[in-house]
C-alpha cells in the first residue's frame, strides 16, 4: 500500500481524486441509443406456436416503458417529479480517480470509477426502479410484482414502491436469498412481499417447486413467476430489472452523468468496462459511450465481465425467450438457451441466460468484447481485495467483475506502456454481501 | 406514504431536496471551540494516588493529536494530504431537505439530515480515523491499536490504517462483535487483527475473561485494552474514536459543511440535534453552530439523543476515568462511573459511561439538552422506519436515535404550528446492522 512517501505525492491531489457535479446537473433526459444505431434493432417477435405474447405485452409492462421500449427518439424527457426523486436517492454520484490503486499497481493507466454504490439500497438499480415505480404509479397501478437475483433489484424497486405508495411482491432466486438474510429484511423493513422461487404462489414456481422444495431457482424462472403474479391482478403491473430497451434507458443517467464528469476531467476514456449480467449497469454506463462511437467515431473500446457460468455474450445470437416460463416474446439476443443450467456464484446479478437486445446488437457488429471469469471467483475476489485495500469502498460482488477486468487491463497497460484512461462502473457495495467474501476469500 | 398528489407537488423540488457542495469546497481548517469557550476547559487531571496518568500522554496519544488537544486556536489546518484522503473517501457528504418525512408527518417543521451515511466504511468514523492514521504515519509508528463498540470505529480505522499503510488492532466489545459477524469480517478483510473484548491478550482483559470467557464487555474495558497493547509496542501507538477535544476537532469538519449547505438552502438551524454516546458525532456536528451560539448570540436549541442503559449526559458532572481499567487521565464529564454496568441495545455506539469534556463542559453552561429512549428501541426503531419509509436511506442503529429525536420534535412542531428549522444527524448507514432491525421490529 501506500507509503509515507506515496501519502505526500497527494499533494494537492483532492481536487483530482473525485469529481462531483452538482444536484442541478442531474441529466433531464435519457438517451435512446435506438435512434443511433446504423439500422433498426430487431425487433421482440412471437414464437411460432402458442399465444401471441406480443400482444399481451401491454399488459405486461408499464405503458409508458412499453412505449420507451419502441421509441427511436434519441432524447426523453425525465419528468420532473422523477428528477427530485433521483435527488432524493442522491443522484448525481461521483466519478473517482483510483489514484491510490494506480500507485499499487505502478500502471502508467489512468483509471477512474463511478460510483453507484452510494446508493439508499446499495445499487445502480434504484434508477429504473424509481422511474418504473413512478410511471405504473401515475398509470394508476397499487402494485408492482418482480423477480430478483442477487437481490439489488428488489431491494430497489421495494424501495421505489415505496417512495411513490405502491405495494410491492418480489420472487426472489432461492439459492440467494437463503444466504442474503439481511437484505431479505431490508425488503421486508420496506414493506415489501418476499418469495423465495420457485415458489408455491405460481403456477411455473409450483412445477418446480412440488418436485424439489430446495430448488435453487434461476431469475428466468422468477421473472416467470413475476409476470404471472401481476397477470391475475389487474391492479398489479410487472417490472423488470434489466434486458429490456426501457431499462437500459433509464440507467444511461449513468453514464451521461459520467460524460459530464470525465470532461472536468479533461479525459475521454480509451477503455469503457463493467460487469454484465442482463446488461443494465453495462448499458446504464457504455451506452452514452457507444454512442459516440457510432456517431462521432470515438475508438472507444468496450469490455463486459461475466462469469463463467454464464458467459452469454459468448452464446448464440439468436430469438430466445427473456424467462424460463415462456411468457415473454422472444428476443433478438446472445443466449445461452432460456433453460439452461447455471450453478451458483456469489455474483449472482451475473447469472442471467441472455443479453440485453441493444448490447446484444452492438456486439454482433463488434463494438463489445468480453471476458468471463472462473466459477470460482478467487481472482475476481481478490482483484476486489486490491481495490479495498487501496482505494477503500467494498464492491458488490457482482462490481467485483468489473474491478477484477479493469485492474487486468491496467496491468496490462504496465506491460505495454499504454497511458490508457480507464473507466469502470461500481455498480453497487457489498455491506450486505460479506458472506461472499468471507466464503470466497476465507476471511 | 405519499400519494399520486404528493408526488405531482414535488415538481421543480429537486433543486430543494440536496444540497452538495462541489471536492473543492472541503473544508480547509477544523474549528476548535475551545477559542470560543467563555473560560478554560477543565483540564485532563491524575488522581490523587497512583502513577502519573497525565506524564504518561506523550505515550498513549499520538503527538499531533495531543498538541490539539490542548490547542486554544480557532482554527487548525487540515494537512493538504489529509483532504485528498477526504476526497478520496467521498467527501464532502450532501445535506438533505426531508420533503417526504414532513409531508408526511404534516408537521410545519422543515427538517434536514446530514448525509454521514455516505461513507467507505458506513459511518462518521472516518474523518477523524483519516486524521489520526495520517498523524500516526507521519510520526513513524507501524500499528494503530483501538476499541470499537458498535463496530463502526474499528471499522474506520481499519480503513484509515489501509489507506495509509498502517497495520490495526480492534478490541471489540465482545457483545456486538457476536451479532455482527459481517462487520468483522470487513474489518479483517482491510487487514485488521480483532479481538473480542474482554480479550486474554491484555492483563485488564484477562482478568475479566478468565472469570467469564464470555462477558460482553463494554467501550471502557476494550479502551483499556487497546491502551495496553499499544504501550507495551514501541511501533504502536493507541487511537481514540471519540469523547477526546481532538477528535471532536477533526468532525467539526461534519459541522462546518453543514453550515455552507445552509447558507445555500437560506436557511438557519432552530434545532440542532444528533445521537451522543461519547460525543463525536454530535460535537462534529453541533460544534460550529454552537460556536455560533457563544459569538455571535444565536438561539439554537441543541439536543443530544440518548439510550436510557446509558444517559451519561444525566449522570454527574465531575472528574472520572475515561476507561474501565484506569489508564486514562480523569476527565471532567457528565460521567455515570466509569465501571458501571450498562445492558446491551443495539445501538451499542451510544452505550459509553461518559461524555466528551467540551461537550459536557457546554451542558454545565445549559447550552445543551438531552432525551434518553427505553432500553426496548421500539419507539426508535419506529421513528427509524418512518424514516426509511419515506426518505429511503437505511441509519445505522445509533443514527435511528437522531431520527427519532428529530421526528419527535416535527411533532411536536404540529401541535404547537411551530415552522421550525431542524437539522439531525445521520451518523452512519444500517446495511451491516438489520439484525437490529429484524430483531426489534420482528421483521
Amino acid at each position: 500500500m501506500s507509503s509515507r512517501k506515496d501519502t505526500a505525492k497527494t499533494a494537492s491531489a483532492s481536487t483530482r481524486r473525485q469529481f462531483s457535479l452538482p444536484v442541478e446537473e442531474i441529466p433531464r433526459k435519457w438517451y435512446n441509443i435506438l435512434a443511433d444505431l446504423p439500422e433498426p434493432l430487431p425487433p421482440p417477435m412471437d414464437p411460432e406456436e402458442g399465444e401471441s405474447r406480443l400482444s399481451a405485452l401491454p399488459e405486461m409492462l408499464i405503458g409508458e416503458c412499453l412505449k420507451q421500449e419502441m421509441s427511436t427518439e434519441r432524447w426523453i424527457d425525465v419528468p420532473e417529479d422523477l428528477i427530485s426523486l433521483y435527488a432524493q436517492a442522491g443522484r448525481p454520484r461521483p466519478l473517482f480517480r483510483a489514484l491510490s490503486l494506480e500507485r499499487h499497481l505502478k500502471t502508467p493507466a489512468r483509471l477512474y470509477y463511478k460510483g453507484e454504490f452510494y446508493s439508499p439500497t446499495g445499487s445502480h438499480k434504484v434508477n429504473t426502479a424509481l422511474a418504473q415505480a413512478y410511471y405504473a404509479k401515475e398509470a394508476g397501478f397499487e402494485r408492482l410484482t418482480t423477480e430478483t437475483g442477487a437481490g439489488q433489484w428488489g431491494t430497489a424497486l421495494a424501495y421505489a414502491a415505496t417512495l411513490v405508495g405502491l405495494r410491492c411482491t418480489v420472487y426472489w432466486v432461492r439459492a440467494v436469498s437463503k444466504w442474503k438474510q439481511s437484505r431479505m429484511n431490508f425488503m421486508r423493513l420496506m414493506g415489501a412481499e418476499v418469495f423465495p422461487s420457485p415458489s408455491d404462489k405460481t403456477e411455473t414456481g409450483r412445477k418446480l417447486f412440488e418436485k424439489n422444495p430446495d430448488h435453487p431457482g434461476s431469475l428466468g424462472i422468477a421473472i416467470s413467476e413475476g409476470l404471472e403474479d401481476a397477470k391475475r391482478d389487474k391492479k398489479a403491473i410487472y417490472s423488470l430489472g434489466s434486458v429490456l430497451n426501457h431499462v437500459l434507458l433509464h440507467q444511461t443517467i449513468i453514464g451521461l452523468e459520467t460524460q459530464k464528469q470525465f470532461e472536468m476531467a479533461g479525459e475521454y476514456p480509451d477503455l469503457v468496462i463493467s460487469c454484465l449480467g442482463g446488461g443494465s449497469n453495462f448499458g446504464g454506463f457504455a451506452l452514452p459511450f457507444l454512442g459516440d462511437a457510432l456517431t462521432k467515431g470515438k475508438k472507444t473500446r468496450f469490455i463486459a465481465a461475466q462469469s463463467q457460468v454464464a458467459p452469454n455474450l459468448q452464446g448464440e445470437y439468436r430469438y430466445d425467450f427473456a424467462d424460463h416460463g415462456e411468457l415473454t416474446p422472444l428476443l433478438k439476443m446472445y443466449t445461452l438457451g432460456h433453460r439452461v443450467d447455471m450453478e451458483p456464484i456469489k455474483g449472482d446479478g451475473l447469472r442471467y441466460h441472455g443479453c440485453s437486445p441493444i448490447l446484444s446488437y452492438l456486439r454482433s457488429k463488434g463494438y463489445i468484447d468480453t471476458v468471463a471469469y472462473p466459477q470460482d471467483e478467487k481472482h475476481v475476489f481478490e482483484r476486489a481485495r486490491t481495490f479495498i485495500l487501496t482505494e477503500g469502498f467494498l464492491p458488490a460482488p457482482e462490481s467485483a467483475y468489473s474491478i477484477a477486468c479493469a485492474i487486468d487491463e491496467a496491468v496490462k497497460c504496465k506491460e505495454t506502456g499504454e497511458e490508457k484512461v480507464i473507466a469502470f462502473n461500481i455498480s453497487g457495495h457489498g455491506f450486505m454481501d460479506m458472506e461472499g467474501y468471507s466464503e470466497v476469500l476465507g476471511l
